[in-house]
């Protein structure tokens, strides 16, 4: 994986978090499953900010943040996806292009706002997502950089984004223009929600051979295989793709890379668990920063875990300083 | 202090913080003097900005905190600020509100945006700050409430905002009303550099009595008496206001009420210093609290002693989760 300028390319959901800390009533109340994603519209977004707690605010979306994860690996990284011309549009652009990552979208004007996730945080720790998509999803074929998709090893898609019609048209053309220049794909299945509707065509593309790396975790791989048990979810998928990473909570994770299983536990950094949001997304950074860097399977899936434990010890889904020195330990 | 609808009406600064954490070099590469405040205009924000790290925004203001503060210690607590009608306007009218706090101040169309306050904070907690006042120095008479006035008990300036010509107006105004209906005005001198400049009016305003309980730290006193010993500072002060409150850092707090001097050392409430913007906001916010409440010179000091150790216990101006109950162990 040498020879390109970039070492992934991601397209995704340009977002802000706006992550607040309520107790348990308050799902009740709102009437919110612990741990999903939903999304809202703009009135819907309106109504459930107004209450929420006093919150922060910090760049999200799910592929961002992996991109920002690869970055603060010292991986190279890109990232297309779509901003509003707006306050929330200009942190999402300031955030990502400080941590390095190559961001050319250019912002959207006249349209929908910038998208935001409204993540309410349990005492327990688990983070339950609530999305205004916004400009993220208004993102077409037009937003492309062949240049870029060629430029890059991996390029690195994600199903939030995918599910909606003229995100997943450029994601069908990314996809095309990376194989045609010999890049790998990658895919990650991002929340049960996006499956199940789209089961079918996801299936197809996979089978396709449109993806060469698979990310999933527990939940998700048993409801693509439409199967409740895990291994025998990952046993009816591991054969459709050549690379196949599935994140099993607290049993760790696992990767299976035609027929050959590796399995690491999670890793522990010797720091309480504050918020899991970003624990996925960055458990996909240090797998393919590994990946970018030759490292074997294990080692790959052991950066992935380190990057989750450092990610959910703090409030936010984008890593804080110390994540590199912490890799370098492994 | 009973029989008003609120314990404290503030007038300040409506912004938005952006925080991000820096080394030691970022500082010299920007010019940036540690621990201090400077005014930026849009351009130069935007500059900074540019260079600065990924950063997360929360809601700020000097005393928008200490309203935020009182609310959060269950005290009674009302905001008169100007935001923008955009969305980080959008976002500091939120978390007032959801912390309780009346905020009834409408937003200023077509004019400047929202203010924000570029804060970058080092290794060893100092913050350093970089403000774009935006729509908050817009501030006029006409966003005062004569009756909210009369229903609070205290009413609290902060100097960041009243050296600008047309908030100073509303602040005159905001006095007059307030001591015509028998309650307290509260001031606070913010930062040494709203002090040189303006050093004549802020002396003929306090010699004149506009001020009940004036709040300083300890280069503050020493800038206001133009004096370079703190204890020859205070002695210079303490004559021309009824309650004069100082913080002096690590050497704690002391409060001088009509020749009666009480002292208190800093609260250790067991968690390490990660960030001490706000400490002075927060402490006027426990001392505010425990005058409201009738407590005594010693016990208001030790209340903002405490509420000063818990905000700089983590990231961000504002209390968070908790401050009620390290306050109830006193």
């Amino acid at each position: 994986m040498t020879g390109t300028r970039l070492d992934v390319l991601a397209i995704g959901d340009a977002i802000v978090d706006v992550i607040a800390h309520v107790d348990e009533d308050f799902l009740v109340e709102e009437r919110l499953v612990k741990g999903s994603m939903q999304v809202l519209d703009a009135e819907g977004a309106k109504r459930l900010y107004s209450k929420m707690p006093q919150a922060k605010e910090t760049s999200g979306g799910s592929a961002a943040n992996t991109m920002a994860g690869v970055a603060a690996l010292g991986g190279r990284a890109g990232f297309v996806g779509q901003i509003a011309d707006d306050q929330l549009g200009d942190i999402f652009a300031h955030d990502i292009r400080a941590l390095g990552v190559e961001f050319r979208t250019a912002p959207l004007k006249g349209g929908l706002p910038t998208g935001r996730c409204l993540i309410v945080v349990t005492p327990d720790a688990q983070r339950t997502m609530n999305t205004f998509r916004g400009a993220a999803h208004e993102l077409t074929v037009a937003a492309l950089d062949g240049e870029q998709i060629r430029d890059s090893a991996i390029l690195y898609l994600e199903a939030y984004l995918w599910r909606s019609k003229g995100p997943r048209a450029a994601m069908d053309d990314a996809m095309r223009i990376a194989h045609q220049a010999g890049r790998k794909v990658a895919f990650t299945l991002s929340d049960i929600a996006c499956i199940a509707p789209h089961r079918a065509e996801m299936m197809a593309m996979i089978e396709a051979g449109a993806i060469d790396l698979l990310f999933a975790n527990e939940n998700e791989i048993c409801e693509l295989a439409d199967l409740a048990d895990r291994d025998s979810a990952v046993a009816a998928i591991q054969g459709k793709v050549p690379l196949l990473v599935v994140t099993c909570g607290a049993d760790g994770a696992l990767a299976i890379e035609r027929g050959r299983r590796v399995e690491v536990p999670i890793a522990r950094i010797g720091r309480p668990v504050v918020d899991t949001t970003g624990a996925g997304d960055l458990f996909a950074a240090g797998f393919l920063v590994g990946q970018a860097r030759d490292r074997d399977l294990e080692q790959s899936l052991r950066i992935g875990a380190v990057a989750a434990a450092e990610v959910i010890s703090h409030v936010g889904a984008r890593p804080e300083a110390g994540l590199r020195e912490l890799v370098e330990k492994l």
